[in-house]
């Protein structure tokens, strides 16, 4: 016992040195948690980033491992017993959840793994929030909880049937989330957001673009049929919609699709890919069909007039944030 | 390998000899289960009933241990060490899955509770019939997915942010029973129905009334404010709709309300207890508030006009079903 009173203490002495919030940021150390870290670390938050490195990685946050403000926990979050010394330890004010299986065609092949890594840990989460009197919990979502729909939809659309496992337990999260924000009075932010690219993405069509013409740079395989056309998302805006909204709402569930007004075809990415690697004449193939892949949404768009009215918007178009992020990662792996 | 063709070809035999569909049901011994097994037997279906009789009784399906067209396992379906060998030697047609907790308030004490018995079961249920190819699947789901919402709902209203674990899990089982439909071509079909009464029942508000007067016949204690407003349909309506819908819709995902029109509030239902009791003039005390109990969606209406398109509606109204349910109960109790 007195050993987790010290412990407690010494939590509080990390408090007061902060200015912004106290964070429990899980999936710290992936693509969009590493973002969302700097962002708070500049804001002069405490940010613990618990994170088991299966899809994150350390050196998108090392740069902060000297701070004061900073506590890297490598772990998974999906234990209980792992993650409740963290609520123990430090009095959080907010948990971003992240954490969650993020390559949708792997947990097609295995159904154990969003089940596992997205909603159990989500489960975990609140469990330990509830526990310890946390109190704000915002979370990543997806516009897969509506599976196949007539586009665009608003965020109050239903039915909600997902057609993929990862958005099935994206889906089941939400559900959880809201239970608990009436079992333990907690406050929600859910935010469903398109496709996200940019600096440190370590998967999806532009990353496999690059690496495939990497390795065959005369010829490109294209999943479909090409014509499926998404909104892409630049991780700088996510970020900023997340902490706009957040500071600017208060409902037990405030819930908002983050979208960018244009969208982006498939085959249109592979273009850009192709110029920005400054290739010779590239022989594209397309597998054929309208999905890419069993449980892909080949099209979608979003109404987005919900955030818009708080009076926020994207900077980067959905192709600007294609061209960009393409740069992005050609200097990235020119670096390696 | 030899014992595993024996055990298929046996259960080939068994096949031939039925004129119905050949289906399991989990959660078979329970209140409303036990009521499908009577009508599917009746019909001449090949029934197979796996319950591991926390909440069921075998004394509800003991009548049909003799015959050759049922089985009963005493069974945890969430396990699936015990599921998977029910699939290995029946080839079913359908699944009916009823398995699950159906106790609110206890959900809301233990949150594992739901997740358990109603999530994790749906989802081994889920595996096994991917692994088995079984195509079909029937889920009891409930208008708790809703949360609390401007009533009255139809099928397609959104969002759904459930109040309750109860609500929660059920509505994470529609998300994965969606993405398996897609995942392995299967059909589902999801009814959402009001509370359930009639013979059997286990639990609920007409049940502990009764009790609650038969220990103490001068005083009745009601959760809330009594203006709880609720839709009542009889089990006998329900299996009929249930069935009904099954027989006549083709989807890959059918999901319907099955309801009726009118709703009871709580006080009348403890004046219809009082009156079928033949109890002296009893001192009603309520605990006030709008919800019965934290998760309670305490008045909920929804359109039922997807179901009667297609032709069906329920014989017996809200109040005529409570009044048929306290009479029947008071004779099974005073059977004892």
């Amino acid at each position: 016992m007195t050993k987790l009173v010290e412990e407690r203490v010494s939590s509080f002495k990390v408090m007061i040195d902060c200015v912004g919030m106290r964070a429990l940021i899980t999936g710290g150390a992936g693509f969009i948690g590493s973002h969302l870290v700097d962002r708070l670390m500049e804001e002069g938050s405490f940010v613990v980033c618990a994170d088991d490195l299966s899809l994150g990685r350390k050196d998108y946050i090392h740069h902060h491992l000297n701070s004061e403000r900073f506590v890297f926990v490598e772990c998974d979050v999906r234990k209980h017993n792992l993650l409740a010394p963290l609520f123990e330890r430090y009095a959080f004010d907010v948990v971003f959840h992240l954490a969650a299986n993020s390559d949708i065609q792997a947990g097609m092949r295995d159904p154990s793994i969003d089940l596992e890594r997205t909603f159990f840990s989500t489960y975990t989460v609140l469990v330990c929030m509830q526990k310890y009197g946390v109190k704000k919990i915002v979370f990543a979502s997806t516009p897969a909880v509506y599976g196949m729909q007539e586009w665009p939809v608003g965020e109050d659309t239903g039915p909600l049937f997902p057609i993929s496992l990862y958005g099935a337990a994206k889906l089941a999260s939400e559900a959880y989330i809201s239970a608990f924000v009436e079992l333990a009075s907690m406050q929600a932010w859910i935010f469903r957001f398109p496709n996200v690219i940019g600096e440190r993405l370590t998967h999806g069509v532009i990353f496999d673009f690059i690496k495939n013409l990497r390795d065959v740079p005369s010829e490109l395989t294209v999943l479909g049929d090409g014509k499926q056309e998404k909104p892409y998302m630049h991780v700088s805006d996510l970020i900023d919609g997340i902490l706009f909204v957040f500071k600017r709402t208060d409902e037990a569930r405030n819930y908002f699709h983050l979208g960018v007004l244009d969208a982006t075809r498939v085959s249109d990415i592979a273009r850009i890919v192709i110029e920005e690697m400054k290739l010779p004449p590239v022989s594209i193939v397309y597998t054929g069909g309208a999905q890419g892949w069993r449980g892909d949404v080949p099209r979608f768009q979003y109404d987005i007039s919900k955030v818009s009215k708080l009076g926020w918007r994207a900077k980067l178009g959905s192709t600007e944030a294609v061209r960009h992020t393409v740069r992005a990662l050609l200097d990235e792996l020119s670096l390696k």
